[in-house]
C-alpha cells in the first residue's frame, strides 16, 4: 500500500526516464525544456519524476554519465586489440555508429556537458580527458612504429575526435544515407582521410 | 548636448561591444550572462547598451551573422583560387587560425546558434549550409579529377568541417601550441589525415 506513496524506484524505469530526457533535450535544447514536460513524456506527475531524479540538472548529468559509461566500456573493449590502429578503429566506430543508430545520450555529451554546475562540469570533462588521452596514445605508438606522419598527436587526436562527435551535429536519421553507412563512411574518414 | 541623452550608435562602438559580449558568452556561456555584465563590460548603462542592440537574443544574433560574413569573404577568397585542393586549403585555414588567433565571434559559431531565436536559427543554418556546400562541390571536383578516395562527399565535407570546428572547443591559448601551430596543424590533418 505504500508503494503507490512512495515508489521505490526501479532501474529499468530510471534509464527510460534518461532515454526520454535525453530525446526531449536533444530535440528541444537543455534549457528551453522544463521538468513538467520530462514528466509528462514519461507519463508521471512531477512529483513523481523526482523519486527518480533530484532535478533538471541532476537529470543531465545522469544522462551525461550514462554517455560517458559506454565511451569507457569501448575503450574496455577497444584494450583487448594488440594492434593501435585496430584499437582506435575499434573505439572510432562504435563511437560513430551510437551517435547515429541509438542517438541522444551519445549525441549530449557533444553539447551536454556545457549544462551542468561546474562540479558535475568538472567530473565529465576529466572522464573526457581520460577518453581524448587512450586516442592520442595509440598515435603516439603509430608514430613511434613510424606510421603516422610528423603531426602532433594531441592535434591529431581532438582532430580525429573533432570529425566524428561533429557527426551528432549533422546526421539526420531520414536523410539520403543509413546510421550504419554513415558511421562506416566517418570512422573511414576520419582515420584514413579522404584524398588518394 | 543632446547626444548623451540620444546618442548615435557608433559602428566600431558596435563592433566592441560584439567582440567584448562574445567573450563574455564563450566563457561564461550564453544562458548564464546577463545583458547587465555585458553592459558592465563595455562601460555602458543597461539603457545605453539598448542603443546599440536590442536585447540578449539580438546581440548573440549578431555575433553570429558576423562570424558568417568572415566565413563568406574566406569563400570569395577561396574562389579566385584555381585548383578545388588550393581553395580548401585557403579555407580551411582561414578558418582554423581565426578560431585559433582571434577567437570568440567564430568559435560562438560553433555553439552559438543553439541559442537563438527559430528565425535566426533558420537565417544562419541556411548560410552555413552554404558553406558546407562550397566545401562539398570542391570535394566532389576533386572526385571527378579522381583525387578522392571512394567516399561520400557529404560525409567527407562534414568530417573535414568537423575536425576544424572542434577546435573551438579545446584550443587554449595558454596550452602547449601556438595558434599558429594548431591552425596549421589542423589544416593539415583536416585535409591529408595523419597516418603515412
Amino acid at each position: 500500500m505504500t508503494s503507490s506513496l512512495s515508489p521505490t524506484p526501479s532501474p529499468d524505469r530510471r534509464a527510460e526516464i534518461l532515454r526520454t530526457a535525453a530525446e526531449i533535450f536533444c530535440h528541444k535544447g537543455y534549457h528551453a525544456t522544463s521538468m513538467g514536460e520530462v514528466a509528462e513524456a514519461v507519463e508521471l506527475t512531477k512529483a513523481g519524476l523526482y523519486h527518480y531524479v533530484d532535478g533538471k540538472e541532476d537529470l543531465l548529468f545522469s544522462i551525461v554519465s550514462f554517455g560517458m559509461d559506454r565511451l569507457e566500456a569501448w575503450i574496455e573493449k577497444a584494450r583487448e586489440l594488440q594492434d593501435p590502429l585496430q584499437r582506435l578503429e575499434s573505439l572510432v566506430s562504435e563511437h560513430a555508429a551510437a551517435i547515429t543508430l541509438d542517438g541522444s545520450a551519445i549525441t549530449l555529451l557533444v553539447d551536454g556537458a556545457e549544462g551542468l554546475e561546474a562540479e558535475h562540469r568538472r567530473r565529465i570533462r576529466a572522464r573526457q580527458r581520460v577518453y581524448v588521452e587512450f586516442v592520442r596514445q595509440n598515435l603516439e605508438q603509430l608514430r613511434v612504429a613510424g606510421r603516422l606522419k610528423p603531426v602532433d598527436t594531441t592535434v591529431a587526436a581532438f582532430a580525429l575526435l573533432g570529425a566524428v562527435m561533429w557527426t551528432a551535429r549533422w546526421y539526420r536519421p531520414e536523410g539520403r544515407l543509413s546510421g550504419a553507412e554513415v558511421s562506416e563512411q566517418i570512422t573511414e574518414i576520419a582515420l584514413r582521410g579522404f584524398l588518394k
